[in-house]
């Protein structure tokens, strides 16, 4: 049964853990269980973690293959869709997803009727390239009774292409799980430049960004946490979340409001003021306008 | 003459001072006083903020169509262009320009020989767009001795597209001659949004940002200063300025190495990285591919 909600609140939590390599039952486990956290403090709307299942740092492909699963009908995705189905809930979280003989670094969106639909990273960093294939998929933005919600993965937030396409289907929410990584040169005196490129994307877009990082130190490579949820004008509304610990991050968007107030003032209105006629529409990925 | 320098090294001045509405002949007395003042500190490219001999709110299109004038043939653009002669230096300056019975909130790009090329505000601000056409030029990239430098101003630093086209067009340097005002729900514990805008957009083009503001306030308008020079990791190398005093930041940019350490592991260069199959060129500008 789906949960009663104010209609104009959505309550996003971004779930910050640490998966563990390889152990993928107790990752699902745990995952659940944050969920389900979640859900007892009246979350709508559940982020998780990039590859939340299976952990990060594959060493073959054989261990890269033996933690994957097809979507929607693999194990890690029944125990996601049991439980948003169960609490009445909506959820994107990152897991390994197998096509055949490809792998994807990809996040599912379930819902309180089960699995809507899927992304997968376009823009694979390091040694992701060792394991899986670029994302097919575009950028879809899926509708819901919450609001327009799209996704992208990680390396993908670099890339302001990843937001405005997002944006200009009409998202209201960017999910975004992730497994950020130390930057070259981070300014220890400012914010994670991870952050930086979150906050600046979503005011830029008018858009609620809810990011849910991992942390700890798999095989060496340290994750950086600082998970954050902004609000529509870009600033964070909840975290940035510690950089070491487990947490769970929490906001209130209130999705209607943020459609009215994309007005800055008389004449601007940041989506509408793209110049199209100097660089073009950028709307590869079948994205219509009419939205914003 | 031309200044002797380091080849690896450019010295960049960014310029923090306040015009005063209508008075053009001191305003331009004024910044060629601290041109001559960042030359003197060995300055080889110097920056000066949006509209730096006008002022920038206008109470009638008289008086803009007044304060306006041709580029590159009226007494702003002699002073400064005799200036930068003179001292052998580069410079970039925002100006009202005139051409026929159109205005254009326009920046300069003026070297050793003098006037080098024009760039037009693309996207403008609330009531510019009372008195202001919409740029025509694109964003144009102009091949210097010193480097391949870029131009935007103010607002056009909200759009990413902007970076993308002077960054795909070999860009070493963007130059954003600007007028930043506040904007809404600043959160006053980070940066300003006009910084971390600006932070994002260096990082993720690879390019170092001179961004110059005025600061004071012009007729209820406040400005808030804060300009910045970033490295191409696009963290900040001088400032954030005072958010209300004049100054003058300098920086020694290393474009040669720049160019050469945008490879940040075995697989990813974030320019060639882009997924152009998702998204579309985003080349309108007539910008062409290899720089990078």
């Amino acid at each position: 049964m789906e949960k009663q909600r104010n209609e104009a609140l959505v309550r996003v939590a971004c779930v910050q853990m640490e998966p563990v390599i390889g152990e993928k039952a107790r990752n699902i486990r745990r995952s659940v269980e944050r969920i389900e956290t979640a859900a007892d403090n009246g979350a709508h709307l559940v982020v998780l973690p990039e590859l939340a299942n299976s952990g990060y740092v594959f060493e073959t492909r054989e261990e890269a293959f033996s933690l994957a699963e097809t979507v929607p009908d693999g194990p890690t995705c029944d125990a996601w869709a049991e439980v948003a189905v169960r609490r009445g809930i909506w959820l994107v979280a990152g897991l390994s997803e197998r096509e055949g003989d490809a792998l994807y670094n990809a996040a599912v969106l379930i819902g309180p009727h089960g699995h809507i639909g899927t992304f997968r990273k376009n823009h694979l960093w390091n040694e992701e390239n060792l394991f899986f294939e670029p994302g097919n998929l575009g950028f879809p933005v899926f509708h819901t009774p919450i609001g327009r919600i799209g996704m992208m993965i990680c390396y993908d937030a670099w890339f302001p292409e990843s937001f405005r396409l997002c944006a200009l289907q009409g998202a209201d929410i960017v999910c975004i799980p992730t497994n950020w990584v130390p930057m070259p040169e981070q300014d220890l005196e400012r914010d994670a430049m991870a952050n930086i490129l979150v906050m600046g994307a979503s005011h830029a877009n008018s858009v609620f960004v809810a990011a849910a990082d991992r942390v700890g130190t798999e095989r060496g490579q340290p994750f950086i946490g600082q998970s954050l949820i902004t609000n529509h004008a870009g600033w964070p509304v909840a975290g940035p979340a510690s950089a070491t610990e487990e947490e769970i991050l929490y906001a209130d968007l209130n999705v209607a409001d943020a459609r009215r107030e994309r007005n800055w003032n008389d004449f601007n209105q940041v989506l509408r003021d793209r110049r199209t006629d100097v660089y073009g529409e950028m709307l590869g990925s079948g994205a219509k306008r009419g939205w914003f």
